[in-house]
């Protein structure tokens, strides 16, 4: 058994007043993207210059308005990328620079000779007010700890007295969750008097959960304690900067918003320190599926998924949310059946509301294909394959049919695995469309004879077969072209054949327009019903291809049976 | 810009008086693994059955006590692996399998014949309840769908009579998120009273997030709306079956715990359809963290994910909660710092408690290792490269030492990435202890001369070196080694040094007890400064050994600056 009791629940605030369970999003928050600073500290290897600004140029077309380019007094790497972004101009003029420094008086100074240059910047500082790191790392007092804060501010302030540009200041009290919330209460109104801000001169106050350390309920109770409990909210942008150690980063975050928070600091895929940032692809496209605008654009998903794996080097886990390889995927043959209705009648009623069973977004809308939604394995059933014949091949089979291939299918994916939907196809060719043994389809040549009057028939069919090799010609006369070649067959000392089920309809799919007909037929004075498939331009020729094709079938399982 | 008003936000109960946000998680549900379905029917690739009886054995050991196995009326394979199971009495006395079925008279009757022989299963039978289903996919009212559920029910039911073993019934209201919450509950009713459920015959009641829909506090109150209008809700277990679609599979499984449910339905590492079901193991451990016995053993971590992705050919990500590769990893200079003074307190303290930040738990508890925990890049500061020195190789370097050190390793990290411990330790050895030109120690001899009237001193070294290739002795007195040896160098015509710091310790690994010493040296008249550092088992030699070491570290800086 694990040792469990060596382990604490840290208590914090419980607000029993909370307001945030009855909120819901209803707007974007400000977005910031930490992915070249917390995202690329976090690459085992790290960024280099021409990755960053790729990462950088992605950020900007995406729609981020502040984007975190690093630490530049920590690092030269930092530095020179800052540099060349400001001296090679890649700033838009909409988007604003932000960079993150310590309170310490060597760091703030060296950040702003980073800045040099530049219109606009954020200058975020921070310092940890957690009860845990007072003690063991910093070994200081409430007062000491809110002085280093304070310290910090004064200097950024007293140091844009010489810097041409404007200066938004960003606040973090570091491993805010650990913290008294009444202290980084203290901390933070301390830090906004000595900048003096105001309705006009906001400063960001962002809060981290540094370490996610409960359910996430708890960091909305958090934070909107801090919104109600500041001397005045109004001089603050609440941003929270969530971490995912207990895989809650993105409920925290939403919670957070509903809490109040204005503004969210993140990643792309969650990229970030240990478990990662909140992944702010998923928290927007939730908002997107609520039909809330998420003021960035997943259009091209597979572009951008791209880009940030060559970046850093990291993997989109395929189970990602919206993103991942494998999340608009049913493997489950009733998903895989539902997901077929749903889309038909998506269509069908020509919504404008998406409202698909399991797909809680319209894989179109990321550029995502519709191919892969349905894959088939030995869990698939009927509507999995149906689906697939249906969506990737244009093939509509008729129910019964569904399930006769699907069982054909089963036992392959039963011994080999997934089954790929051309290894699918081929597997309908040879099964119903191109299976010409004992009989063959030739040359078939229809004649209307409903003027004959001496026949009681509207039809003759001249039909070529080969037959176990042999080339042969019969005759039969029908009420239409099915029936008669039916008594063509039956006429001429063929197994007797009933027709059970008959359809066809045009092939929409290949450069050529064909149709597809489907004939049941039974043997008659036995059991065995087959399925045939014909394919040809001329839909006569096609129902006649699809009865031959059911005879072989019938006449494979009579020797199977014999 | 993205198309968002194609989405609308499921409307659905809000509880105003809702209590589970004043809740908190004090015990462990009823965990209940649906690896062997869920999770396999997801795979590209499902397990074989040796993969399943691996799987299966797996997660015996991990302390499941109910495990789904399969959906046996549906695929061969997984009517086969259950046969085995019982054949091969593979199941524990206190383990219960649980098998799906869709509520289908002939799927039904296939699922006991697949269970012939067991003492006790649970029967899980389903229907989709959702608005959406019953529409797109079966075109029922409220009351054909409901009758679905009662009719699947009372078919178990009479079913149990010719089984010999005892049955559970569970029932899922699947899409149950996407139901009027009323008429689930209607539904759920109308089961258990047609199995006649009672306080002593409970239910397995499954409220599946068969579909993420919307935030988790939403499903926590859906939950909680379900617990608390049931007829008489001592006659259900509540279970809840989250995905994860829009990442929160965690966070709505805390707090549907914290709003009444008593039972998880989940996957190692969150396999699942799609993007997943939840993730018991982030679910257990976050438990764990807060002091609550997970009942759940995941002490053996690194081999749990092996035997996942052995069976499932699935990775798991490396930023997982608790199991992934980075997640115990930090590259940041000022975490690695914290958690290196953190872990010291901890054992300094002889803590019961842990409390380390950015570790919200302790890695050795999952038999993790402590060594990549820090990882250096060229991101990190000296805290980080202290850690791997100290931790891995046991050399407690002064702290201005850690600075000069961290310097050099920064630049290769800039220059070649991520600086591997070993390569960490080839170079301190290589900078410090192994530099040996333009000197060499040889060979010391001291000698206790405080009996000596004759000389002021107390000792006198006989030391011998090579000298740019030349061997030579010099002689030095002092009131301690340290001080002879200085002297002999001061004495004999070497650039005169100060000595401003030194310190030493035993190495505590290696398999010769041998001790480290560090001597800070300063070339008088210069403001050159230099450490040294000399391992030996005998102190007195490592110290002349670092002496050396730092003066020719000394000579290097003034032919460079020469």
């Amino acid at each position: 058994m694990m040792n469990y009791q060596k382990y604490k629940r840290f208590e914090t605030v419980s607000l029993k007043d909370r307001t945030w369970p009855d909120k819901t999003i209803e707007k974007a928050p400000i977005w910031c993207s930490v992915d070249l600073r917390d995202g690329n500290q976090a690459l085992v290897t790290p960024m280099n210059i021409q990755e960053k600004v790729k990462m950088f140029k992605l950020l900007v077309e995406l729609g981020f308005k502040e984007i975190e380019v690093g630490f530049p007094s920590a690092s030269q790497i930092e530095y020179d990328f800052l540099r060349l972004l400001i001296e090679e101009n890649l700033i838009p003029d909409d988007v604003t620079v932000q960079v993150l420094t310590q309170c310490r008086e060597h760091l703030i100074k060296r950040t702003f000779e980073a800045l040099d240059g530049l219109d606009r910047a954020i200058v975020h500082i921070y310092n940890s007010t957690s009860i845990l790191q007072r003690d063991v790392v910093f070994n200081k007092d409430k007062d000491e700890i809110k002085k280093i804060a304070t310290d910090g501010c004064a200097l950024v302030k007293k140091l844009c007295n010489n810097f041409k540009g404007q200066v938004i200041l960003e606040y973090s009290p570091e491993s805010f969750t650990g913290t008294e919330m009444d202290y980084a209460v203290e901390v933070v109104d301390a830090v906004l008097d000595v900048w003096g801000a105001s309705k006009d001169n906001k400063v960001i106050v962002n809060l981290p959960s540094t370490v996610e350390m409960d359910t996430p309920n708890v960091f909305a109770d958090q934070v909107e304690y801090v919104c109600r409990n500041l001397k005045d909210r109004e001089r603050a942008i609440i941003s929270v900067h969530p971490h995912n150690d207990r895989g809650c980063g993105v409920a925290a975050t939403e919670l957070a918003l509903m809490a109040g928070a204005d503004r969210v600091e993140g990643t792309l895929f969650g990229n970030g320190e240990r478990t990662g940032n909140v992944d702010i692809v998923t928290v927007a496209l939730n908002m997107y599926t609520h039909g809330v605008n998420p003021e960035l654009d997943f259009t091209q998903m597979n572009d951008i998924k791209h880009t940030y794996e060559e970046c850093t080097k990291m993997e989109v886990n395929p189970r990602s949310p919206y993103a991942g390889q494998l999340v608009f995927t049913a493997f489950s043959g009733s998903h895989q059946d539902a997901i077929n209705k749903g889309i038909h009648k998506y269509h069908e009623r020509h919504q404008k509301q998406w409202e698909v069973p399991y797909l809680p977004i319209d894989p179109a809308d990321l550029n995502r294909q519709y191919e892969p939604i349905v894959r088939i394995n030995s869990q698939s059933g009927k509507g999995g394959v149906a689906f697939v014949m249906d969506t990737v091949f244009g093939y509509h089979l008729p129910k019964p049919l569904q399930g006769d291939f699907a069982k054909i299918v089963q036992n392959i994916s039963e011994a080999e695995g997934e089954v790929s939907p051309e290894r699918i196809y081929d597997t309908f060719r040879n099964e119903y469309i191109e299976n010409e043994e004992p009989f063959q389809f030739i040359y078939q040549k229809l004649t209307d004879i409903s003027e004959d009057t001496e026949n009681e028939f509207e039809r003759k069919v001249e039909l070529t077969i080969r037959d176990h090799g042999e080339e042969r010609t019969i005759i039969g006369y029908g009420n239409g072209p099915i029936d008669a070649v039916k008594n063509a067959f039956n006429d001429n000392g063929y197994h007797y054949i009933h027709l059970l089920d008959y359809s066809e309809h045009a092939l929409t799919s290949g450069s050529s327009a064909k149709a597809a007909a489907y004939v049941q037929l039974r043997a008659k004075g036995t059991s065995i019903i087959e399925w045939g498939v014909g394919v040809h331009p001329n839909i006569t020729t096609a129902t006649i291809k699809a009865i031959i094709s059911a005879m072989n079938r019938i006449h494979k399982d009579m020797r199977e049976a014999a």
